[in-house]
């Protein structure tokens, strides 16, 4: 059986941001990133600083079932860039589906497989200026079109930094009027430790003004990160 | 023409609760409620400490122009409860469409309305036992067949104040079970001033990891108000 490069199992916990906030969920990370920005909170996903498990899907499944029992019915795979793993990931989501699970996958959408139409609640997080990436839009319209096409339920979702930022959604927002779109707060400083939710409110109502004012923004969802709230820059939760 | 009691006509924010969390949207708030919650946060929409002004559907729309120019393609019509208003409602909500908005609107599902199945994004959001409140389980059966069979875009909300009101949510998830089901934090003192966020973030917490520990509460949302958290307990933001 084919494998998959696993960093973290865990949950059950809510997921925090984007198309699904709020929903219960498990988490399964996976290693490795084409990728590299400035402000990846997953830097360890990709910078060689942890060392990844390679699991079959059946032991990705025995894990979740470890840690979570019958606790959970949904299951959120992130990276990392989960798009860079083709055959084990379909298995993966197979299995989970036959199980009952419902299955949610973002991605930065560099890359395509054909197993994104089996996904229950895709998102595409395109990055902006602020990340140091660049952004292949003609790929990502051929990526939205199939999306579309097949009827996947997906959102678009963009971390907003700055204002140049803020500039880069409202071309996502223009490209691909018919997709719902999410904003989230940047959180500038992953390694920040302490309280950083009174930081992250302000930055949240930055945002909200910012939108509210905007009216090449109207049908878009403002949203913070939920767990950065709730726990800060903690891990596995 | 048609008159409706409203109270508040504010926007364009960002939608603080239930489905459509973040979601950039109008309000239109009506007046008149059927209920008594003991921590209703809207007191002044029944308590008869203010003043509805009747206002024709054009009337609320002119307004509704008046504040948001063409920075909005949402509204969100919130009560007291909106549903004691027949066909005046359905008027508006006719006029809504015809300008392009999409509209949702939150009830605690005490009174059926026909327009409920033209309603984009509609909230039914029955009370806990902290309410004081009595649910008509029937009823609401009903109400929430119907709902699916016209295939309309729902979900049920319960706010969560204490272990007695999850215990009533665990009915609610279980008589219902294919309805998403969202919880979110009880405010218990909608008249507090001041920073309520941390208080919040930490009733927040309490209620993730009880939904997280609970497999009788797997297909559910777990969300805040963020309005609440971004401005307090301000009115008409
Ligand atoms: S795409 Fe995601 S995981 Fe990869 S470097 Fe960027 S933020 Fe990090
Ligand atoms: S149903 Fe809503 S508006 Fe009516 S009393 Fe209860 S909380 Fe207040």
């Amino acid at each position: 059986m084919s494998r998959i490069p696993v960093l973290e199992v865990f949950g059950p916990t809510i997921q925090g941001e984007g198309m699904v906030i709020g929903r219960k969920t498990m988490f399964v990370r996976t290693a490795g990133c084409d990728y590299r920005c400035a402000w990846c909170d997953s830097k360890f996903t990709w910078d060689g600083s942890e060392r990844a498990r390679m699991l079959t899907p059946d032991e990705v499944w025995a894990e979740l079932v470890a840690a979570g029992g019958r606790r959970f019915n949904h299951v959120t795979i992130s990276g990392g860039n989960p798009a860079l793993i083709r055959d084990p990931m379909a298995e993966l989501i197979a299995l989970l589906h036959g199980h009952g699970i419902r299955v949610g996958l973002e991605t930065q959408g560099s890359v395509w497989q054909d197993w994104f139409v089996e996904i229950d609640d895709l998102t595409i997080s395109p990055k902006p200026p602020s990340s140091g990436m660049d952004t292949d839009w003609a790929g990502l319209d051929v990526m939205v079109r199939r999306l579309s096409d097949h009827g996947v339920h997906f959102s678009l979702k963009v971390p907003i930094f700055d204002d140049t930022d803020l500039d880069y959604a409202r071309r996502v927002h223009r490209t691909w009027p018919e997709v719902p779109l999410y904003l989230s707060v940047g959180n500038p400083d992953p390694s920040a430790g302490g309280d950083v939710a009174a930081h992250l409110l302000a930055r949240l109502a930055w945002l909200v003004d910012r939108v509210v004012q905007d009216e090449a923004l109207n049908a878009v969802h403002v949203l913070p990160q939920l767990h950065t709230l709730l726990w800060g820059n903690r891990r596995g939760v």
